[in-house]
């Protein structure tokens, strides 16, 4: 019996048309389809293929253990962690064994930040691992404030907004171009490093780029909005051209 | 008579299963593409879409002036660019103009470090134009090294090697995740930064990624090895991981 195949499938930022036509296949013709996703939510990864997948399919919906309560420091975090990513492994594993493909479904590009590297590091050695590459959420957000990110030899930082706000504002000040992602609750903090690295009145936000509910906007004129985990803030640079 | 709409069409990295699923449409429908290339070559961005086109396909090939003879920082190199982008920018317009859709070919992502941009400045607001977004090279050129580029709250620092060996070497030295574009010619001093910033032994080469010929080496194994326009150099991030 011929052996299984791991795809962690990158689908892209969002809107299903910018899946690249591997991801799109395999996501139509692979019978088994697992993703990560909240509990009591439907899944992000999974609501990007609504209406794509088999009639028989079968879904392995990997559910993220509720850790609300512990910090993210607190050794216990990544033990829980670490259980929940062997536990979806061994499920994988079993899969494959049986001689199944399966479909991991990825937001944006699985190694750009992604989750799908939590099970790829504990596949790759035991079963056959392929990644798809996929358009990052970055793309889709520089792309629909209409504005090229970095031009010339303009360089491109791009952070995360969980970092401390005095290394956020470092870094800002110190990029020609920036993206911060993981926005949500950190907003504050990433206002407050913007206005140190006196770069807010540039700054722009991008809400869920490409997919429904997207929303784009001056970040100065987002005060007191609540923008969801989807949201990219970003400074466009402004290099050399012709 | 409808007008016509520029299509800045991204085809990412290269693999042309790799294309999104738009832009996979966009090309196979759109009788008028055009793209860049350097005068007496077929095009990168052409040769992606080779056997995909329309059999009655109007193709606009936008030949670079030749300028090796003038140093970039001549403010005559500038102005021949210039011009050269005006009288393409004038054909697309009179396509529009004639109610004619024109999909313009870029390799990667459009809106970054894209030549498109330089068109895109000059017809939007003029004409209608869309822009379609894609894989980047880099994103390829991660996946192929079989490792994720960035963990938990990594930064990610993208350079051009085009940029002063010091100013390369303190960015290096600075960011946990790097990408190093437009290698070519400029490899010595990419290779001379990386040892300056300690970081010479973990960076990878990846040429021609998710192309023909695609090569992916250690850094260190790659002496004296002369790497195409299309290569990039990366070093990945090691951040927090459960
Ligand atoms: C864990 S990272 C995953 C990144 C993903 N692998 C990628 O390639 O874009 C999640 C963050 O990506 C950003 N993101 C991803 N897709 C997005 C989109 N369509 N719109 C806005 N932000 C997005 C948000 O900042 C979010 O907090
Ligand atoms: C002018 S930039 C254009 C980048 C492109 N818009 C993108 O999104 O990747 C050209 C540089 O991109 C990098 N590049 C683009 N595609 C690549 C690929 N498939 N393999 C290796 N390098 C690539 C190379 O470093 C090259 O010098």
């Amino acid at each position: 019996m011929r052996g299984g195949t791991v795809y962690g499938t990158g689908l892209g930022p969002g809107d299903p048309e910018l899946m690249s036509v591997r991801a799109d296949r395999l996501v139509r013709r692979t019978r088994h389809i697992a993703y990560f996703r909240k509990a009591g939510r439907a899944g992000r990864a999974r609501g990007i293929v609504n209406g794509m997948l088999r009639e028989d399919v079968v879904e392995f919906a990997m559910e993220y253990p509720v850790t609300t309560e512990i910090p993210l420091s607190d050794p216990r975090y990544n033990d829980i962690l670490s259980a929940f990513y062997g536990d979806c492994v061994a499920h994988l594993k079993a899969l494959v064994a049986a001689g199944e493909d399966v479909v991991v479904l990825c937001e944006g590009d699985p190694f750009f930040y992604g989750s799908f590297m939590h099970l790829y590091t504990r596949l790759r050695g035991e079963v056959p691992v392929q990644v798809v590459p996929a358009i990052t959420g970055m793309s889709a957000a520089w792309t629909a404030t209409g504005e090229p990110i970095t031009w010339g030899d303009d360089v491109l930082s791009v952070l995360m907004a969980t970092l401390p706000e005095d290394e956020l504002a470092a870094r800002m000040a110190d990029a020609d171009a920036l993206v911060v992602m993981k926005i949500g609750r950190n907003m504050p903090r990433v206002r407050a490093a913007l206005e140190k690295a006196g770069k807010l009145d540039r700054a722009w936000l991008v809400e869920c780029a490409s997919m429904d509910g997207q929303a784009v906007m001056k970040l100065t004129d987002a005060d007191e909005r609540v923008s969801p985990y989807f949201s990219i803030v970003m400074v466009h640079g402004q290099g050399r051209r012709p």
